[in-house]
């Protein structure tokens, strides 16, 4: 089973002994994540495709995958074109293809403890023209075929401690329960796993760069809850930690728990919850309540003890980024640097600092044409020289007790061309003007959007990523219910309205397949803004990121004298924050790269 | 029955004898339409509101008037408060207001007639909570109580020539069977009357400022059609022009050849159809396909001979308003003018150029406070003069043969004061962002509305409206699918993407509360735009209107170069089109208008 025609020949075999006609392969978990323990990694397994959203349908003769315009070139990349068809979404879906393709009157398995009520509902949909049926599976196929999968993790949680957290679990699950008795709700069904970490101050080790553990959470309208997750990872410091209040069961004591809460009333979110947790509660005989997971935004909104934290972790951050930053100075010319051992040196930059708990995601360290693969993720097999005369695009982040980083910088090694120049200049252009973008209170992040593609719009180019994403506080990296993003593309928009402490991503970028990518890249937090004769409460950003941004790329005729302006009080304050924590060269380095531009 | 008072007391009596507790009142006709014949303006006989959009709710011991925020200060000034209370949408909704103030159990009316078959579901819904019955109406129950209600139009059709139209009805109605025929479905139902006047080359006079003629439409696989319209309606030219594909019928035998299509499977518009029409369908046992309207597309993307009529049609258009402009300019500063007269010398000059067939909708004349109510109609009672030092709002457009026109100027009479230039240029900024907007194929309306915003953004202002809604050839003022507005808002959104061809209003506006209003609009194509290097197809906009902006209005020095040079090559092109049509003080009075900046 060691190629994946094997594997895809051994699901195919199990599905005949299973009597379905084709099965769907979605990469999330139990928690509908978008980052997901080894053991849920379906879809690589299957199929060899590393990016972190895809999905795929196994029909008897045909297969496909689907994938987004940030993997359009990697899905082709690692994912053999004789077995399996490639599909982009939006444009398509499985719901469409199987609309096609689907044999009819064929049972297409799913496993409901993988999609949402949603999905199942359009898909069975799309499949009725067929006369052909959506069949909810008791095993999945592929953990039938899949012999060496691994187990989900045991790693310990820990305590999460309210000088990080800014706010006790007991005020957290107390506001809930205020929220659960003015929805005449009994209870609220917690299965996202960043909600059950902050909801009850804990962190887990069970998902790569994650810092969350696998569970599930029932938090009820008295403020006591209850929590699902192996007893073996909750040592006494955890139990302490989360009191009377919080009543401990197995994870797998989670679907029996729901069919108990017959007559009740449970709110239930859609997007976050799967599929078989309605079915559930269904069967049971509750009340369910379609509402967004009452953690979502007061997750977002960060406190001032995460706001405090974040600044701090960031300070941290960038004083890491810049010493990488020189050191790449000084070694890429030699021509002696490939993208691992870039990507290496950042880390242990990181670590260095001490408090670093995990990188937040996979480096993107990506060379020349490999800068241009929106994902990329260097492997032996991909590793690059950084080469004279061409771009560096390096996209990382660490995970740190006070705060969860993300930042991109492209660096010229050597002479930039007047092309790459132009491009940079027009992303960070992009970059700056959401950056200072003001905004009465109610702006959606879509309405932001387009402030970052303007320079590139105007001649004629693009780029086919969203602009911002949240960011957790010692959490996920990708962090919701906020977006910076067109809507109505039918990939997650940015529909939700911004509110002061809600932290995003800027990073505009351009990617010339074959050639080299571009991404600017800063943290932001949303802050209130005075201005007078306002006549509603305005909005702006606080930029939380500090390294330089490569001053050799910049044409600085191309900006306007505000965008120049912009340009040096981002390096001033760069210094203010970073140049503390350097010293010798790296330190005359910093102070060189942070002059006023001329 | 001459009271607003003793109407609600009339439908309260007609409804306690329908044993219903409640009606819904919506502004629309059968057709969906938005602006509609007086015979259903009930909205308007029943409240005294005369805004284009609203709603109201009559319950025994309350009633409620549902309007937009266009409309926040109009209907408070139209609408007796006493017996009224005002909802803002999308802040709420009819479906969040019966959710509280429905009785328990009671039985709420509708005319299926007009509403949406998705309205009424979510209605229902809504409803359900309370124990509350959705109750269709057999006779609309207002329709009862009006005594002197108008009959609806006998105005004659009028053909639209294929010189004007630029393709034949049967094309146009060949590519809809094409259309059906990949559909798998054999006939498509035309309700709206945009869609059917587009469709068949034909216009009519059944409402006011819409050249538009009641009647419904069939469309099947085999290119021929039904029309259902009041014979007595259709001359010979009409019968002719349509000829032996298109089989008359009369207007009220819709219904009953809706009964007729047991087994076809019919396309049904479901923003365009109302509940009645899915009704009846469902009852004859046909099979329903929710689709779009196969006329609104090619209805918003204008051919070239459509184009060049809009073109002709603003040159003229252009001229009257700038005629209208010089003679405001000396005949205001003497005190001589009020909203009523310059509304009418403005028609006036208008029907000068000999090929008005109606305004595009009621002129807007607001001078200063009045200008602030951003949809104002001017009556006897609120008609004010222009005073010295103020500004003065004109909206207006006219309805020719070749085009339908919508401009908007804002003009100081005497001396604006520095607030009041400043704000005028944050608008024209906005209006010029939009204007050089480049953006690339599959951008969306919502994707361009915040460049407009923008420069009222950074100090804390903004406007209640949408920057752009779509315009008909010769037919609706307010024509979708395209809009310029931002998704999401629970308004129609700007979600379709623009396409070249289309046309649409620019027009940003800012207004202050009991002082003045300030919007620039201008109309704009859609076209292509060559640019080097470019990765995508571009799009961007050319403009269509022609007439001067107040320079006394414009703080120069906040406009950038590029900005100044906009205004510049925009009056250079006025002076293009409208100079040649102007002779004596008015020619030398736009060549002063239109001079360079400086």
């Amino acid at each position: 089973m060691s190629t994946y025609e094997a594997r895809l020949a051994a699901l195919r075999e199990q599905l005949k002994a299973d009597r379905l006609d084709g099965f769907v392969v979605p990469l999330t978990d139990e928690h509908m994540s978008e980052y997901v323990g080894s053991y849920a990694q379906r879809l690589a397994w299957l199929t060899g495709f590393q990016g972190s959203a895809g999905s795929a349908v196994v029909l008897p003769q045909e297969a496909a995958i689907f994938t987004d315009g940030r993997y359009t070139l990697q899905v082709r990349a690692q994912v053999d074109g004789t077995h399996w068809s490639y599909q982009s979404v939006p444009e398509t879906s499985i719901a469409d293809w199987l609309k096609l393709h689907a044999p009819e009157g064929g049972r297409i398995g799913y496993d409901p403890w993988l999609h949402t009520d949603e999905w199942v509902k359009r898909a069975r949909t799309a499949l009725a023209d067929k006369g052909a049926e959506l069949v909810a599976v008791g095993r999945n196929p592929i953990d039938a075929v899949w012999a060496d999968q691994p187990e989900p993790s045991r790693a310990h949680l820990i305590v999460h401690p309210d000088r990080f957290a800014g706010k006790s679990s007991a005020a957290k699950r107390q506001e809930m329960a205020d929220w659960l008795k003015g929805q005449k709700a009994d209870a609220a069904v917690l299965a996202a796993l960043d909600s059950i970490a902050w909801t009850f101050n804990v962190r887990g080790k069970d998902v790569e760069h994650t810092p969350v553990a696998l569970s599930f959470a029932l938090v009820h309208d008295d403020g006591t809850a209850d929590l699902f997750v192996a007893s073996e990872k909750v040592g006494d410091d955890v139990r302490q930690h989360l009191g009377n209040g919080v009543r401990l069961h197995e994870r797998r004591d989670f679907e029996p728990a729901l069919a108990a809460m017959a007559g009740k009333t449970v709110a239930v979110d859609p997007e976050r919850s799967v599929a078989a947790i309605f079915e559930a509660l269904g069967k049971a005989g509750a009340k369910i309540l379609a509402k967004r997971d009452p953690a979502v935004l007061p997750k977002a909104v960060k406190n001032q003890v995460e706001i405090d934290g974040h600044r701090a972790a960031q300070a941290r951050d960038g004083a890491a980024l810049s010493r990488f930053l020189h050191w790449l100075s000084i070694e890429a010319p030699n021509g002696r640097v490939d993208e691992l051992i870039a990507a290496a040196r950042l880390q242990q930059f990181r670590q260095e600092c001490g408090d670093l708990r995990d990188l937040s995601f996979d480096t993107i360290s990506g060379a020349g044409p490999n800068g241009a693969i929106v994902h990329y993720r260097v492997t032996e097999e991909t590793n690059r020289p950084l080469e004279r005369d061409s771009l560096y695009l390096v996209d990382s982040g660490g995970q740190y007790p006070d705060g969860t980083t993300d930042v991109t910088r492209t660096v010229a090694i050597g002479t930039p061309t007047a092309e790459m120049r132009d491009r940079f200049t027009r992303v960070l252009q992009g970059h700056i003007a959401v950056g200072r973008a003001r905004f009465p209170e109610g702006t959606r992040g879509s309405q932001l959007d387009s402030f970052a593609r303007q320079f590139l719009w105007s001649v004629g180019l693009d780029y086919a990523h969203g602009t911002g994403h949240g960011v957790g506080s010692f959490l996920a990296v990708h962090e919701g219910p906020q977006r910076i993003a067109p809507v109505g593309s039918g990939q997650a928009g940015g529909d939700e309205p911004l509110k002061a402490g809600m932290i995003l991503s800027n990073e505009p970028g351009y990617y010339k397949t074959g050639e080299y990518g571009i991404r600017v890249e800063n943290l932001v937090l949303v802050v209130p803004v005075e201005a007078e004769g306002a006549e509603k409460k305005l909005l702006g950003f606080e930029t939380l990121t500090f390294a330089p941004i490569d001053r050799n790329l910049i044409a600085v005729e191309m900006l306007s004298p505000a965008e120049r302006q912009w340009v040096d009080d981002y390096h001033k304050q760069v210094l203010e924050i970073v140049d503390p924590q350097l010293d010798g060269e790296a330190k005359a380095w910093l102070e060189e790269s942070c002059a006023p531009l001329h």
